[in-house]
């Protein structure tokens, strides 16, 4: 029944073609160079001490073993941190640094608290076993609901909650308590006829990229640094390291490997400021490369989360009011994706009466990271689980219930400004005229489940310069780390300007020394904004083109086309050049012809999604099947519809591994007790269906070609649609993630009473 | 008495200044990466098979026995080189190939025949003595005297002379005859009161740069080759790559690693090919690199030559004619730089009657290559040694006859349009003012010896690209790799122009797939063209900088200026950034600015330089003893004079040993017999003087900042005006290259007899 479809109203001539990426020769053998192949010569390596405690105070580090330990070259503990030797730094600046590495207290089992370069990665391991480091253990939370109660351990002893924008002297694990609100939300639910309110808990999980986090650095003795790593944003990174290591950014060098996924995991920097310091102590390159277990215990995951909403509507349907309570967990420094839940629950709803309070909290546990859409996912849990339940207490159809309340152009909605041209009707249809929805499910225990996500999308700076070759061909240069397939996506929009070929458009994704600053890749704005950046480039080339066509005429560059490759005079038919004839004239009729463009867009298009699932239950073990699963979003524009519809499925596949299976389980320790790919169960191929896409092109009038970011909204609706699914399926509303076996089943026989052979075993 | 001098007219903030250079520390330190440093995972080890003959025909090539050596991947011949596969390849191309690798005949002892891919470097080597050749031996020319003989062994059996400009079916090792005429000699010199005639020869010889040619190559299995290599031009180096691999330069890569020395010698392709085509046979990469006697044998030195130069004079010491017959050798195939050196021989001169005959001689010599001003060095010792002459029999100062004569703007020239300004004239007179030629030399057997270069520069195709950093640095991407510290005078002439530091803008060197075509380093077009690039470039900036500045202060850019690093407003003094302050703004006032730009400047400025050498003569043993060194040169302007009297006193050298010592011997079977540095001898710091250098700055308006090439007319003059000082110390006219102690001695016998001593030895 899997179908991949695309719902398209514009046709170009490259853009929406599905040439082979540019790449994929390298990426298949073997051949492309991620951070693991970094060599140097006379290189050390470098490995990291991790405490492990949750929460402690670090009494004092007695490296003297370890230095001692032939072939160990250098070690550095967090007192060496730039930033902690500087008097006047920011606390933004100490916060970053306590990020990669603990100088006083140790906030979660993983934090770095030591630093080890040797001659060899044995050595360096050796040498860890050898540093004595003496803590005073403290409590520790590890959920947010532990971290808010009045007698919780304090993570920041100085952190005062930040209590609707004013500063209290309330000392907490509370880092901020914001509100967004619209209307009255009291009248709201004074109109409704139903009300329905629940509770809703999520569990940490991690975006689970298969390549671990590297870093290899290289600190000449001129003060130049350079780092070599796996990033979502070579600037970015640089940015980062700028502020850890206290130097201006033109001092450092980031070169972008090849990434091994990032699902915004791969933003923060981790080792490359211990490779850097490791580097200037030694004078010699340091490479440092994480374990799988490091990966889960010292890298940002996303937020657990503690969510009560409420939501009321009319007899007709309409939504009257809804109101969210939603507390993240930011991990062991401020900064959970809270606000970005907030803003993202109701949007896909014409409400005219909201409030959501958000709350970010510290608890002992790596400090979070993006993923993917941060924050909608676990909001939208919440509250499309409720907007299923509204759909069944009125009996409409899930789909119309939300056609009936769906956002459109002009619609108001929190701490934004009324819609522009989105495409929520159009998916909404899209899904509902879906095979899958118009089948029929039937079986025992069966069945399905709908949910919308939204994802407002970013644009930010990008840049892009393109050479001329002699050819025909052209050089593009970015400065967005390739994730997804964007080098093609970005390469084709430059092809689609100058009429060529998107195979003839040779994308490279060199470092921040070679091309204008450039935003990193996520907030799905790489194909959007780097993708306008190369398309004004070429368009700067196309006039240039047209100009030696001119001049090469000696006729008005007005009266010269480009047009299907070919430049043409109006109405000379004597006078024309393919590209590649005018291409190999360039360099004796006045030189080569090349540009950068930098581009700080604004119009990024907002992205919506609805997803159709079909689950079976099996009823003696709690365990879930995903038997048909399609859907269905607004991309705007896609360049490449096989990137597009591989990033929708990838989205949904982590949504399933989030709503069926990955968890942190700590212990009450505080210690992560599943840190490895056997016990974090992520699904795999053989634990899926085929999921069929649909790809609906409401045009973002921000983008030349119609582009809206599609990378993060397809992960927002899974969870939701899934737990809507086992209620029909079996009917039991799911409140938690994940939805694992062991909870499936604890719901059923909290709604059917145990079995009766259990019960006789307890 | 050494002294370096600048006269310079013009003042700005950073052209002029001598900052650190950007790439000191890698240089020194040695962390500069060379092609010696490639390192690949699983990377094969490509060694030559090189002609032990320096004719013969190539019967049968069998590589059965090597390839059956455990380690060997591959090995290719001659006749697996795609142009020689190709039914239609052009004659360009094969002759291209054939200098890379011969297919049916050998031409030179070094040409390359087979080559091998082994998992070792030694294994390779082992594998090269199991490759059996038949040869069937050919006579051999190694000079152009014996190349041009009527009974000659013909190299190319199917090449008839080009003469004057009309094929001939004569067939001879002459490529091509051309005559350059200006006026009417016969008249000229009928109108002389004294004419010298004189015959001279020279010898070849090798630029001798420090770093062996190297190669590696991965032509990966989607068609795309990248090739790593020491080369003065990446682009040039593609180019070659394309038309000996019969591929579109679109589909490779070349990366210009770290160059250590090149003088013109590393312009063309020799290892790079093979390596690509035993990558593309094993699909993985291959290194390769030469050994110093491959260096000498099988990579181009500069031509030989037999010279016949007359010219006429009336008794005021004006020039009424001068004619030259040159007959340079070209090495194994056409192309020797004598059309060059027949341009510049008579340039410094304003001559109204003028002929000079060119022959381009093929031998059995591996091809010329360029070495620094090619030609012009060989036909100026001719030229200048007969100047000497004529001022010494009319009783004149050289350097008053020089002026007298010299070419100034509007002088006619050969091949040329006349003269734009120049600074020939401020050049005679600095060295005349110098404080070594006002110096009066005594002592016995001592000479003081004068003569005037000429080169008259390239402009060609450059790019540059800039991006603003945050902290108010600039990153600068050039095409240009930097042999004589082109990054920092690229550099520095973008940091005018934003009047920042000069450490402020970064430089990279980047590969072929990431900025605009740009021709070679070398025709001493550097600094002129790709600086051209970088103002051009930083000029983009500047105004998009001030148009942001005025955006921001929401006033007309009209009213904006950047003046000493500083934006300000023209009236309201309250509207000011520094550059670092805008530059900290940029990323959310509308975004990053970066720019890139490509010229083809056709304004390159000529050179000329005067240089005074005093030397001793041991007339015992002949060995010559340069005791000062004075080296005058109109470089425009000196954006970096440290560099530029580097350039200088760098090529002075390299002069001396052309003059004093250096040549290839080939002993009968034209088999080279000095190929090591300890048998070739090239001046040491031992041998010399400290040289003293007169930077004279005519501002060439081609540029904006004046420049004038730099790097190549200093090595003009050394070899006449030692030839001249050598006359003046012991009365011999030397007219033979080099002027070693045998020759100097054999030349002090010829006139004053053999010494009784020896004679009785005899």
């Amino acid at each position: 029944m899997a179908e991949n479809t695309v719902l398209s109203n514009t046709e170009y001539k490259v853009v929406g073609t599905r040439p082979i990426r540019h790449d994929g020769t390298d990426k298949v053998t073997g051949r492309a160079k991620y951070g693991g192949d970094f060599q140097a010569a006379g290189m050390l390596y470098g490995k990291v001490l991790r405490s492990p405690h949750a929460h402690a105070r670090i009494k004092s580090i007695d490296t003297s073993k370890a230095l001692a330990l032939p072939g160990v070259k250098a070690i550095i503990t967090g007192k060496d941190m730039p930033v902690v030797q500087k008097k006047d730094a920011s606390n933004g600046a100490k916060t970053a640094s306590e990020k990669v590495m603990a100088s006083a207290k140790v906030l979660y089992k993983g934090h770095a608290v030591a630093a080890v370069a040797a001659i060899t990665s044995h050595i360096a391991e050796s040498a860890l076993a050898l540093i004595d480091v003496q803590y005073e253990e403290l409590p520790s939370a590890t959920t947010v609901l532990e971290a808010m109660k009045d007698n919780a351990s304090l993570l920041h002893e100085d952190m005062t909650t930040n209590e609707l924008g004013e500063k209290t002297t309330k000392h907490s694990n509370i880092a901020t308590h914001f509100r967004y609100e619209l209307g009255d939300v009291e009248k709201g639910f004074a109109e409704a006829d139903i009300i329905v309110e629940r509770e809703f808990n999520t569990a940490t999980v991690h975006q689970g990229y298969i390549e671990p986090q590297n870093g290899s650095a290289f600190w000449n003795a001129d003060g130049y640094l350079t780092v070599w790593c796996s990033t979502q944003g070579a600037f970015t990174a640089r940015d980062a390291l700028a502020t850890v290591l206290d130097q201006p950014v033109s001092k450092i060098k980031v070169v972008p490997m090849e990434i091994g996924g990032g699902f915004g995991g791969k933003i923060p920097i981790y080792l490359e400021p211990m490779a850097a310091l490791l580097s200037k102590q030694t004078g010699t390159p340091v490479k440092m490369a994480m374990s799988r277990a490091e990966v889960f215990e010292s890298t940002g995951p996303t937020s657990g989360a503690n969510l009560r909403v409420k939501i009321g509507a009319n007899k007709s349907g309409k939504i009257t009011a809804a109101e969210a309570y939603l507390a993240y967990d930011a991990g062991a420094f401020p900064g959970s994706p809270v606000t970005m839940g907030a803003q993202c629950m109701f949007s896909p709803y014409s409400i005219e009466n909201m409030k959501v309070d958000g709350y970010d909290v510290v608890a002992n546990k790596p400090p979070a990271a993006a993923y993917r859409a941060p924050g909608a996912p676990i909001s939208a849990f919440a509250g499309e689980t409720l907007i299923d339940e509204i759909a069944e207490q009125l009996g409409m159809d899930p789909i119309e219930l939300r056609l009936l309340n769906a956002s459109k152009e002009g619609t108001q909605r929190l701490e934004s400004s009324p819609f522009p041209i989105v495409g929520n009707v159009e998916t909404l249809e899209a899904a509902r005229d879906s095979v899958q929805y118009k089948t029929k499910l039937t079986g025992k225990h069966r069945g399905r489940g709908v949910a919308t996500g939204y994802w407002f999308n970013i644009g930010m700076q990008s840049s892009a310069a393109i050479a001329v070759n002699a050819d025909g061909t052209v050089s593009l240069v970015e400065g967005s780390t390739d994730i997804g397939g964007s080098r093609a996506s970005i390469a084709m929009q430059a092809a689609e300007v100058l009429g060529i070929p998107a195979e003839d458009v040779r994308p490279s994704v060199v470092d921040t020394d070679s091309v204008g600053y450039t935003f990193l890749t996520g907030g799905s704005r790489t194909t959007f904004a780097t993708g306008i950046a190369a398309h004004d480039c070429a368009q700067d080339i196309r006039t240039k083109m047209i100009q030696r066509a001119a001049q090469i005429w000696d006729v008005s560059a007005d009266d010269v086309t480009l047009a299907d490759g070919v430049f043409k005079h109006q109405s000379d038919p004597d006078l024309k050049f393919t590209f590649k004839e005018l291409a190999g004239q360039l360099n004796r009729t006045g030189g080569p012809i090349s540009s950068q463009v930098s581009v700080d867009p604004k119009g990024a298009g907002s992205a919506f999604a609805t997803h159709v699932v079909d689950v079976e239950v099996d009823t003696d073990t709690g365990k879930v099947k995903i038997l048909n699963y399609t859907a269905a979003q607004d991309v705007g524009k896609a360049i490449h519809p096989s990137y597009v519809e591989g990033q929708i499925q990838g989205a949904v596949v982590q949504g399933i591994g989030w709503a069926l299976n990955e968890e942190y389980r700590f212990n009450t320790n505080g210690a992560m007790e599943n840190s490895s790919f056997l016990d974090y169960r992520m699904p795999t191929s053989l634990d899926l269906p085929m999921i069929s896409t649909i790809i609906v092109e409401v045009a973002n009038p921000g983008h030349p070609y119609g582009v809206r970011g599609v990378g993060e909204v397809p992960i927002v609706p899974p969870m939701a649609a899934i737990a809507n699914a086992i209620y029909h399926a079996v009917g039991v509303r799911m409140n938690e993630l994940p939805m694992s076996p062991a909870t499936v089943l604890e719901a059923l026989w909290a709604k059917d009473g145990e079995p009766a052979n259990l019960q006789a075993a307890d």
